[in-house]
Parts: structure tokens; sequence; C-alpha cells
């Protein structure tokens, strides 16, 4: 096996969050679904964000917000994304490098802005976000260093890599760069309606490319097109050597083949934003995973990393995962 | 008297603050001044942004920040500063419009960006801040537009305007047509530093172009040269109609030729980043003027302005200041 040079490297459509309080009337004035990423293309971008009250900007995207929690929690992470030469692609590649993510990916061609993703905040703490990909849309086989994959414990894709047409092949050269030298795949299944436009895709992920599967309940249900968790649990077990599924407030369950643990959820003092609370339990569980950890050590790095994100705005640790966990898992 | 469109047009260095968690250590290692606004220049800001941790970005600007403030609070508020049409500088318009400011300063040409202040937050919640001007280096006596002044009851702005070569021109303009048209010209000190750069030319000022001056205690003691605030008081007595000087957690004073009012601070539960603290004030107080309320009042705006914007980071307001002081001053 090659030296291991990282605990886990991501790939993901990279992008710039733009973050505003909405009230519910806003969503429906603009016909947005709540709860769910919509891709936009530029045109309505611009004028959604006409729309948006004052805004906040913070380096975002799925699993961008993961290796920066592997990062916090004090594990090695590498990210494979794309973004412009542009001051959010600057942003961006300030951002997850600041964090200690080893992130080289050289800039998409001009004309192609940096992504960005429209953030609204209801006061429930949900957010509903419309996305538009930009130089996200360059993500190519290309990109993928094969020396990095085989160097990493984990390669960690998030399921939204699917809308652009050119990054599942990149993803698809990864996991079997992965594969070949002896390392794991994962894949989180980012958003229910995200399963949708992919749903046949990702089955075939699940059964035969994935090791590692991450998702929440609504997702988990939406693959399998049951509406009980319960159901769907069932019908994953086996399915990959170990599929963690989250439940907000509810906690998570882990399934492996002889093996259910079910997880609380950390307790938080006041959610105020629940961007990120999947990408950050992923962050937990996948360096938990790559460390040799038992799995309900693994669920348990993932709810205290998750708990940390949602007591503030923003997508990406605010304080040191690493101490919080050792705070707490003595 | 021309018509009033606005109760405030506020005049300085447009741009986008780049916010981060530092401890005390990073900023002795980079030599950073705390609590200080340094200018820097391109190159500098490159090399301090690299070494900053991951950020977030928010539309600054003192003057900027003042005037979102004034919109928050209800009031009609416009704004003259200039950024780029880069990525930031759109940020910087859409943010202001968004808060309900006009503004329609055209961009600067290509090659100066749009201008950025890198702040650094202790976990003392001060805020220590290295800005390059970027594009507001262009602000010049063609973008005050006099019909908006004449609309304008007060025309306000920051002492940091001194900084940027041709912008004071501006300023001097603006404040000539705004009493021309027997209306009020307020200006904000700023900095300690920034009245230890321009002394002289504030001291003129002070006496005589400015009807209502704001200033911390560090400020005005340092314009007259005093290590007693009581003395500085004594000084600024009589020289304007009224002079607001706060003093963070004591609260505020204001003098005016009869008449000296303590006011109290806003009480804040947990304070987290005070940077906005006296552009928030300034915004309370200023409206209220505009108004005609007394100055009691006056500084009551303000200090509840304040006390929301140092309860989170960012230094412009999260939440309708408007209700805010609803509640508070039946």
């Amino acid at each position: 096996m090659a030296e291991t040079r990282f605990d886990v490297v991501g790939m993901g459509n990279a992008m710039v969050d733009v973050i505003a309080h909405t009230d519910e009337a806003f969503l429906g004035r603009h016909g947005l679904t709540k709860g769910a990423m919509t891709l936009i293309d530029g045109a309505r971008g611009e004028a959604l964000y006409a729309a948006m009250p004052p805004a906040l900007e913070v380096s975002g995207g799925s699993a961008g917000n993961t290796i920066a929690g592997v990062a916090s929690l004090g594990g090695r992470g590498a990210y494979i994304g794309k973004v412009s030469g542009d001051q959010l692609g600057q942003v961006f590649r300030h951002d997850i490098r600041a964090a200690g993510v080893a992130y080289d990916v050289p800039p998409a061609p001009e004309g192609l802005p940096t992504g960005r993703c429209l953030i609204f905040v209801t006061s429930d703490a949900q957010r509903t976000m419309q996305t538009s990909l930009g130089a996200g849309l360059d993500l190519r086989p290309d990109d993928v260093e094969p020396d990095l994959i085989a160097a990493s414990r984990i390669t960690f894709m998030e399921g939204y890599l699917w809308d652009p047409p050119g990054a599942k092949q990149a993803f698809l050269k990864a996991a079997r760069v992965a594969h070949a030298a002896g390392r794991k795949v994962s894949i989180s299944l980012s958003d229910p309606f995200c399963v949708e436009r992919h749903r046949e895709e990702f089955l075939d992920l699940v059964e035969n490319h994935v090791d590692i599967l991450l998702a929440n309940e609504h997702e988990i249900m939406s693959l399998y097109q049951v509406d009980d968790f319960d159901e769907a649990l069932q019908r994953v077990r086996g399915k990959c050597d170990a599929a963690a599924l989250t439940r907000s407030d509810k906690g998570s369950v882990i399934v492996s083949d002889g093996e259910v643990h079910v997880i609380d959820a950390e307790p938080v003092a006041h959610v105020i934003d629940s961007t990120g609370a999947g990408d950050m339990y992923a962050a937990g569980f996948l360096l938990g995973y790559a460390q040799g950890r038992d799995l309900r050590m693994c669920g348990r790095m993932g709810a205290i990393a998750a708990a940390e994100i949602i007591s503030h705005y923003g997508a990406r640790p605010e304080t040191s995962l690493a101490e919080l966990v050792r705070a707490k898992l003595p």
C-alpha cells in the first residue's frame, strides 16, 4: 500500500456561500423550495441575489466543509474541487488552505466564475440553498491526481458531484484508483432532491462502488423510495461496510453487516443555522473511521462536530473540533 | 431649503471586511498594533491574508456601517464611497442597497481592487484592523452630487477619509454644499491613530466645519493631547453644536453648549466582537438628531444600536434596529 499522507481526501463542488436571513414569505415570493438545494443558472442567480437581504460570504461546498472539519479535528485532509481565479476563488483557496487542508487543483479557465450558493436561513434555522455551480462545472478526471488518492485512507465524494456532467467521471476514476490501492471510498447522498435526480446511479454506487455511506433519513428513504426509516435501514444493511444515517436531533444510526449502533445527538443550547450539520457529522465519522476507531466512537465524533457547526452561522468550524472531541471523549 | 430626501448621507472608504479569530500571539508575530486600524499596501495585504486563518467576508467601512444602521433604524440613508466592479465591489454594492441605502457612485476604473479590511478578532472581542484602501483611493469631488447633499439633513464623514489623498477634497466640497443648503455636517474621528495622522486638520474641522462630532474617549483625548477624559470634554465643549463621546461599557457623554448628558451603555449578555460599535452608535445618534429628538434620546438610540452590533460578528445589524428601539424606547 502506498504511504499514507492523508486521512481523508474530499471531492466536491467548490463554492462560496452567501448567507442571509429571510422570512418564510421571501421563500414563497421567489418560489424557493424550503430546505432543499436547487441548481440555478447565472441569470437566475443574479436576479435572486439582487432580491436577497444583506449577506455574509463564507467558503462552503459540502465536501469542502467536511474536509475543513477533518482538519479541525486534527486529521490530515486534502480537497479536489474547482474554483476560478477570481476574488471568490481566492477566498475559497485561502480559507481551505488556512484550515490546514492540502488543495492544489489549478483554477478553471477564465469565464466561469467561482460557484456560489445563496443560502436563505429562516428563523427555524433551516437553510434553503440556490446554487450556481460556475467553475465547478469544469471539474474533470484530469483534476484527480492518482498519487493523492492512493495516499489517502478514504476518498470521500459529495453526491452533488453527480450534477455537473463531467465530475462523475472524475469521481469514478478516483474510486477505481482508491480501490486498486486498497483504500476506502465514501459518498454522502447530499440532499433528497439530489437523490431524486440520480437515484439509479446512486443505487449502483452504493451496491458496487462505495464502502462508507453517509445520508440523512430523508435521503436514505428517497434512495429506496420508502416512507419508513427502519425499512430504509434494513434495505441498506449489508450493501456497504458501513452506513451512517443521521436524523437531526434524533441522533444517528450506524449499520454495518453485524452491528447496529444508535448514537444520541449532542445537546446544543441554541440552534442558529443548520447549514453544514451533515457535512460536519461526515467529518467526524470519516476521521474516526480512518483512524480505525470503532463505529460507535466514529458516530460520537460526528455528533460532536455537528453540534458545534449548528450553534453558529456558516458551515465551517469556528473553534478547534479536536479540542471539543478531547473534552467530550476522554 | 431643498426638499429633504435623506436623514443622513454618509461618506467613507468603502470596503469589505475579512474577519477571522486569532490569538494574541498571532498579532505579535505579525507586528500588528492591537485595537488599531493600520493602512497597508496591496503586497502587505496579500502576505497577511495568506497567514490569516479561515475568514468570513462581510461588507464594512465605517460610514457604510453607520448608514446601514441608519436604514435599519428606519431612517433614510444614502452613501458616497468608491468600490471597483470586481466581485467584492458587487458584494459591497449589493449589501448596502439591500440594507435600503441609496448608493449610486459609479465604480472605480479597472486596476484598483475593492478595498479590503483584514480584521483579527481576539478572544477579548477586540478587533485589530489592517486596511488596503484599493478603489477607495479613487474617491474624488466629482463623486459628490450636490443635489444629494442638499437633500440630506446631515452629511456624515468618517475621519478615515483623511487618509486617501483626494477624498478630503470630496468631503470639503460636501461640507460647503451642506452648509450652503442650511444642513448639518458631522464627522467621526474614527481611530486614535487616525487622529495622530491628521490632528491639525481635525482640530480645524471641529472648530470651523463640523456641527456634530462623534468620537470615543481615546480619540478625543488624542485630539487635544490630554490624558484625562474630563479635560478633553471641557476642551471640546462649545466647539460644535453637539459632541457625542463614547466610552465603551461606561456609556457615552453628550456635550453641547448648555448641556451635558451622561448616557449608560445598553447591557449586553455576551460581547462577541466590538467591530462596528462606534459606527452603530453614530447611526442611532445621527438619526435621532436628524429627527429632531433631544440629545439624551439621540444617545439612547446610539447605545441601543451599538449593543446589537457587538453581540455578533460583523459590523452591520442582523436584526431590525427600528424594532429594538421601539421595544426599548416606548
